[in-house]
């Protein structure tokens, strides 16, 4: 086979990643637990072509160039040298949701590129494999190989940091009511991001509460008990803000549409509504429920000045060939 | 004497005070640096007289009961007990400026009452015994008895825990425009607030730091160096605030427009105007400057959406009688 397509989603983390502890092969300071997210999809497909003279990509038809080229063909790099290839490829990758907007785009791009490109090359990777290759692009694309809800342990190298299941996609009807107030380009992107969270004083203090954290969010997702998922999500949200703002430089991703969402999410929680945000490294807050209430939600949050649009998912599934 | 009439000023916090070593004495878990805000005044009188059967408290031409005025009697018992005194007291007490929205109304309240009681009963209080007494009232209150730019060591016990000048008013001609964004009272109060410190995982990390935001403030106010001074301020203001949210349960203080303030003062920081920002227990926002820059932020501030009103206080002196 020298062409293939893949499917993958986003995530989104309840307990997240931020830091790592070798930055070239993305292994994180801490592991992390996240949903795919369901109908927000990127579908890549990868041609190893011996006409070409290098890699070219286009994202959602347009001709790519520079750093996000050279992070696709360190991929390919990879996958080639697995699969002892010397041909050049070509990649289109199409999304159905916002791209670079702190959604998540680049999880998905990886773990869909990771897939294809290995397929394409004539590799039938594991499971863990693949989320290894994945996490190379961008340390949340490992969470978006497997499906469902995902623990990506830490690991303390490259062949032992990797994610998988923790529940399936039909485990949790959780929605993700993602409340879009900005869709400008971040300021500093995730991965400049992660290289300043040594420089809080706080993030040692954050690491060092996070196994608690785990375990408490793996177990209320094993319970369905929405009441303990609310409390653990927010306060990890929370923490790694609380990271992020004390670094040096400080990085403040909140604008005031972003706290608007937060103040009504807690109010609504308080009146009695099963509800609780997160928030990734960008102003858009992602509004969590039980998908009982997600109409209400979305029609909550459309109200909310600031409030530019509201995508909604539900759990994915594992990233896979089409 | 049997009266007297004493003039106080609020203080802003460089360094913040946030959380107790012992609450019923208010001795803080640590040390912080501040400004009297001159021009913002409490002007409060107090009359011990043999005919009253009780403590009376009026506050801006109101009758005071319940907790606020129990904590007025609390630090005239204080007073009765050094003077050997038994006579209730009647005490008047007015500011100049909105009252419990956050703006350390308690402080210049309790610095206030403590030189006006202490002086009604005929006593003649140290100046680090008036901050000691003023301690007891609100733990801030210690840091609006000396003038000027203050430090207030945290101490080991009552006997240690007080504060002291470390600048004159005349040594800096520093301005604090406040954004008010809300003068709703707040829904979590300072008191009530500090005991919730020690449930964040991030407050032993913060305290941990202090020392060294300390001795960076002092020497920013000492040579007058307002880049070292923005940077240090906004980080404690940052770390603080980071406690307060991940605390259980979490205390959001901030509003929208809280928000949209921060992240002006960091533009204007960044295209060169010399400002800064610090946010005490509560949604407004103290933001800093040299007073030959406070008219141009007066006027950039009140044109933010969500700004009701902008006061502006330059350094004040120490508590005194009037």
């Amino acid at each position: 086979m020298t062409t293939a397509t893949a499917q993958a989603f986003p995530n989104i983390a309840f307990i997240k990643y931020w830091g790592n502890r070798d930055a070239h092969f993305r292994i994180p300071s801490n592991a992390s637990i996240s949903m795919n997210l369901g109908g927000l999809e990127t579908r890549t497909q990868v041609t190893f072509d011996p006409a070409l003279k290098n890699d070219q990509l286009t994202l959602n038809g347009k001709p790519q160039s520079g750093k996000s080229l050279e992070r696709v063909s360190a991929v390919l790099d990879l996958v080639r040298q697995m699969a002892a290839l010397q041909r050049f490829a070509r990649v289109e990758s199409n999304n159905n949701f916002p791209t670079g907007v702190g959604i998540a785009s680049s999880a998905s791009a990886f773990a869909a590129l990771s897939l294809a490109a290995s397929a394409a090359a004539g590799l039938a990777l594991s499971e863990a494999e693949l989320s290894r290759l994945a996490r190379r692009g961008s340390g949340s694309a490992c969470r978006s190989v497997p499906g469902g809800f995902v623990e990506w342990q830490a690991g303390e190298d490259d062949l032992t940091s990797y994610a998988f299941s923790i529940a399936s996609p039909g485990h949790w009807d959780l929605s993700d009511c993602i409340a879009i107030v900005s869709q400008a380009p971040k300021p500093t992107g995730s991965t400049e991001g992660h290289a300043l969270a040594a420089s809080s004083p706080l993030q040692a203090a954050r690491l060092a509460d996070t196994p608690r954290r785990l375990d408490f969010c793996r177990r209320a997702i094993l319970d369905r008990d929405f009441e303990a998922f609310a409390e653990v999500v927010e306060q990890d949200c929370h923490l790694m803000h609380a990271v992020m703002i004390t670094s040096t430089p400080p990085l403040l991703y909140w604008q005031p549409a972003t706290l608007a969402v937060m103040q009504a999410v807690m109010d609504w929680r308080k009146n009695g509504l099963p509800v609780c945000y997160t928030i990734d490294a960008g102003p858009n807050v992602h509004v969590l429920c039980p998908t009982a209430s997600a109409a209400q939600v979305i029609s909550g949050l459309t109200l909310i000045t600031g409030v530019e649009k509201v995508l909604a998912a539900r759990p994915g599934g594992p990233t896979h060939l089409v």
